[in-house]
């Protein structure tokens, strides 16, 4: 028998990446990487590692040359570059049919509409008379997304009034991004399940979770989310349906919001996710552990939590993040807490790792995670003396 | 502030390497390698690795030179180059006096019997006339160890009668390896203490577990030990008294037997071990973790086990060992089972991976946990067809 290790390609090479590198250590999996730069996070920790454009077909389609099986770390990819390399024979995970549902949110809610699932309000604006249209039915505050990309770094805006609206129409308008319009809806809590899809059909799902977003960014992960039971198993449900209605291969997150009782379907990613990062320690299977099975076609793992609560706390850099190696002995002095840097360098609001704390109680397990968090972060100063120091 | 991540150099590139590789990634730990062979396990996991001799004064300096403390994967190094390279500045975790303990069973007895430790009856055996001396003293079957080193790949001898043990006396004799004799104690059971010891004198230790052996090999271990739980604290007191006694700064295994509900103390390995596996999804935090923040005195982190009951078993090489890709599908549709290869090459005897299984049920667990482990190994065959397959 051949001894060669399976080989899994990676498309970009961000923490998702970089914790894939983690899980694929004890399995004995080879992962080739695509990098666009030597410095991105999961570069930094990875054997293999060509740098390139990975949103070029050349240098995917050379990274899937090298690879058994090739899936990706984020959507910010060429669909029809997808579609040629797919056709040349080469296995994607997800595939480009997936990936371009994934990167494009006005295809998400067609193909989500098409299916009856539960979604807020919404239409495809592209003149101040759509929006007005748009505004007549659906009242209230309204929230813009860019079907595809975005500008500034964003790609949702949370609109309060037709004048804010209309600036925003213009100038996604000027750069050629289509809009689309959301009611607001009224939240009682936002929640995300993890779902896991094999290609020969085999489907998990995680847990829900609660995600406490803050200016449209996650900062806590509560496990499991609040919600009664019924409503939970509704959400596994909604998850394992919409992973076979997009055909995913490997872990997708669906985020969901809880509005007067009921679940809506706000979007989907293709990809391991923020919303699953609790697994590492928090579940009897990762989901980076899960997704590489997966793309692999392996048998997949079992998704059971390992405590009562987790909960999981976002490092958001700042203008005066400490230097990890700074922050540490303080953040390890905490009771259960685990660090996961992500090796990037910090800027304001920038995602630069989190923290997992697992435990029986959740008050007393999301107030750890949120220190460890502020420590890292240089929200919450370090204390002036070491713990270490004699 | 600088953003230059802590640098850990670690001499040999076996599996503890390789784990410990895996836990540096969260913390944002930079892993340097001293590897004898660039195939080495951690090796193929390492993105900065020198390929040299680990017992070569030049080539652990500088690896020192490029860590801020370099520690070790097995003790089979040059204690007095390790004590010029302390003596330069260097920051080695353990320190030479520890390693020179802990290469040499000899030393190991000498400074356990003046501490007043519970050990077997022993004795340094450098002719028949000794070893007809403590014959009487002992009777009964001896143990023969290689104080240090041993040969054909053996340090330890069970010795059943007279003629064997001159045997093993004069071959030892004249491969110039000294050995001592030991009573081989009548064994309830044997068992082992993970402890964690820093630099500024923080110690932690592991629950007890039991190791299951068979020739001198760990075949499975179980977590915890089914012993009495006074008998339990009394090893965990023993394993924190020898960690400050010899010094030790990062994990240390301490193996102990049961014997007519007594502990004796067999040996003790300075580094991360197979006893301590177990703890990577067993425990809140692992070996691995606890033996990289001891070694940057870092706060050490908490040991209390996931789960009621916990089975490592390890993957013992065969002439019929498969090609790990055939068996991981088998092993992953395993509940709950998580495998750890090695990347090595499978040869009779030699340890190519474990397989850890957590749960409430200790047989449930145990069954799962071989089988898992013969499924790697060879010693059950791979069924002919695979679950994945339509």
């Amino acid at each position: 028998m051949t001894q060669r290790p399976p080989t899994v390609g990676i498309v970009g090479a961000g923490q998702l990446a970089r914790m894939m590198i983690q899980a694929a250590i004890p399995l004995g999996i080879r992962i080739e990487l695509l990098a666009a730069s030597p410095d991105d996070g999961a570069a930094q920790v990875a054997t293999h590692v060509a740098v390139g454009d990975p949103g070029s077909y050349e240098a995917v389609l050379a990274l899937a040359g090298r690879s058994d099986v090739t899936t990706f770390d984020h959507e910010l990819v060429d669909v029809p570059a997808l579609e040629r390399i797919a056709a040349a024979g080469h296995r994607l995970h997800p595939g480009p049919a997936t990936m371009a549902i994934a990167q494009d949110k006005g295809l998400q809610h067609d193909t989500f509409a098409a299916a009856g699932l539960p979604l807020p309000r919404w239409q495809r604006v592209r003149s101040s008379s759509d929006l007005a249209a748009f505004e007549d039915i659906a009242g209230g505050p309204l929230v813009l997304k860019a079907e595809r990309g975005g500008y500034d770094g964003r790609g949702v805006w949370l609109v309060r009034d037709a004048s804010t609206a209309s600036a925003v129409l213009d100038e996604a308008a000027r750069r050629g991004i289509p809009l689309l319009a959301e009611e607001a809806v009224a939240l009682d809590r936002e929640v995300a399940v993890m779902v896991v899809r094999s290609p020969s059909g085999a489907v998990v799902t995680y847990p829900v979770v609660e995600t406490v977003q803050r200016d449209g960014i996650l900062h806590e992960l509560l496990v499991p989310a609040p919600i009664p039971a019924a409503l939970a198993v509704e959400a596994r449900e909604l998850a394992h349906r919409i992973a076979d209605l997009v055909g995913v291969t490997g872990v997708m997150a669906v985020e969901m919001f809880v509005s007067g009782g009921r679940l809506l379907v706000n979007e989907i990613a293709t990809r391991p996710h923020n919303s699953g990062h609790y697994s590492i320690e928090g579940a009897v299977t990762s989901q980076f552990d899960n997704h590489l099975r997966a793309v692999l076609d392996w048998p997949l793992g079992d998704t059971t939590p390992t405590a009562p609560a987790i909960v999981t706390a976002n490092v958001l850099g700042r203008e005066d993040t400490p230097d990890p190696a700074a922050a540490l002995p303080h953040v390890l002095a905490i009771q259960g807490a685990h660090p996961h840097l992500y090796g990037k360098t910090p800027r304001p609001g920038r995602k630069i790792g989190h923290v997992t704390v697992a435990g029986s109680d959740p008050a007393s397990v999301r107030k750890r995670a949120i220190r460890a968090a502020g420590l890292l972060s240089g929200a919450i100063p370090l204390p002036a003396k070491q713990k270490q120091e004699a």
